[in-house]
């Protein structure tokens, strides 16, 4: 039988902050046919919300140290406000939507993070997704949107990356379905030259990814997000994306990995 | 075909403000056979957090006042941190949960409440509970938790007190189900006496609580309190409790209303 369509889009960075690209994205995401999951972060929001809590934020590599009191923000800002606040539009858009952490229906079971080489607090990494809670969501017509808050089954919420939570949520569900993976962001795609928007490059191998790493042409926060869409791809997932909000619907498709 | 056993327990008052409380109410209430939706408010945690924000919270008739930043501080409150917190405890205990606004699903829409007599603000007053999705979870063998958030269907979250939408619940699920509804508080029930906890009220009949109110033995926030709750019973729940943590299994009952 031929498996249905899927696709995962995980949306982040500027494309949170602004309410008519917010808007945009996700008139775009109801838009998509077939079966689709949205992941969301929120990190700059929560971000503010620590300094206004007077509550210095830290990150390190990409990631953010993840303290008792920066995980209630975190957990405020993303399960809370953003993931609520997105819910409320997909279901003014028609699109009847559901918000999740890891812990709803156990969906996502992470252990906290090794205290070595550094000591990231409560951070989680993913052991398990519970693929058939998603099954029967999304055959109940249902669209889950994922925030960047999972579990460890004994009552500790974890922050956890929204990208790694996207290519895991792909890679799990690839066996079920023929698994699209968006990772959409301020900018077009993966690009040649930072400050040039018509710069995108079109495909990337991962032969070329390595390459890029050592030419310096992919960096910083890149390289964690091109990590995990590559691994998804090795699972199995069908397509993977990097774009921006054009990206969603196909219209500027931004950067495609390939195996 | 006799109908299932549906519990729905909502807790609130100090009871969410102490962890060994909240433990205790969590632990008793995953004992309880057949099927439960747990309810929760949160006021308290959201005042607090109010006025770290340099929001003044604003509370009139037991009520709200729900600006724009207080809204957002509510459904980061509730629908964050209480909300996802308590479904974290419920899976370290076993229980399959799932964390709920109104806006997920679209399982309780609202209209926000007219500006007269009071501008309350983002208060929404609930028009449709969804069952069709409620009863769903509950044959997947998922327990719902419900925080005080609902929304409008057009983008718009609003804030809804907490023991409305459980009885509210109660009364939409009573065709389906054989009903209990248990308001749960610091309190052991409705007290003769508020200074002695062992003056218990065993019994009210609506008749009396018009006598009640008109006596003084009832006031304040315990009026809208028992007008949900008799409205339910009114609606066809079988049994309607308001009780302290040792009610949820029953040991020490509460008070119980009569029509």
């Amino acid at each position: 039988m031929k498996k249905q369509k899927l696709t995962i889009l995980k949306i982040g960075g500027k494309l949170l902050e602004e309410d008519a690209k917010l808007e945009q994205a996700l008139k775009a995401f109801t838009s998509l046919e077939g079966l689709k999951i949205l992941v969301h972060g929120g990190g700059k929001a929560a971000s503010a919300l620590c300094r206004q809590l007077d509550i210095a934020p830290l990150v390190v590599d990409g990631r953010r140290i993840t303290d008792a009191a920066t995980l209630k923000v975190v957990t405020m800002q993303y399960a809370g406000w953003a993931n609520k606040t997105i819910v409320a539009k997909l279901q003014a858009l028609g699109c009847q939507s559901i918000g999740l952490t890891g812990a709803d229906m156990n969906v996502i079971r992470a252990h906290k993070r090794e205290l070595q080489p550094i000591d990231y607090g409560f951070v989680g990494d993913i052991d398990c997704i519970n693929t058939e809670v998603i099954r029967q969501l999304l055959e109940m017509g249902v669209t889950p949107v994922f925030c960047a808050i999972t579990h460890d089954k004994n009552g500790q919420l974890l922050n956890t990356n929204a990208d790694t939570i996207a290519a895991k949520l792909a890679s799990a569900l690839a066996p079920f379905f023929e698994t699209t993976l968006k990772l959409c962001f301020e900018k077009s795609g993966v690009l040649k030259n930072p400050a040039d928007e018509g710069s995108v490059i079109e495909r990337i191998r991962h032969s070329e990814f390595k390459a890029h790493q050592t030419n310096g042409l992919i960096s910083d926060g890149m390289i964690p997000k091109l990590d995990n869409a590559f691994h998804a791809l090795q699972q199995g997932v069908s397509e993977v994306f990097i774009c921006g909000i054009e990206g969603i619907d196909n219209s500027k498709p931004g950067t495609q990995l390939l195996q």
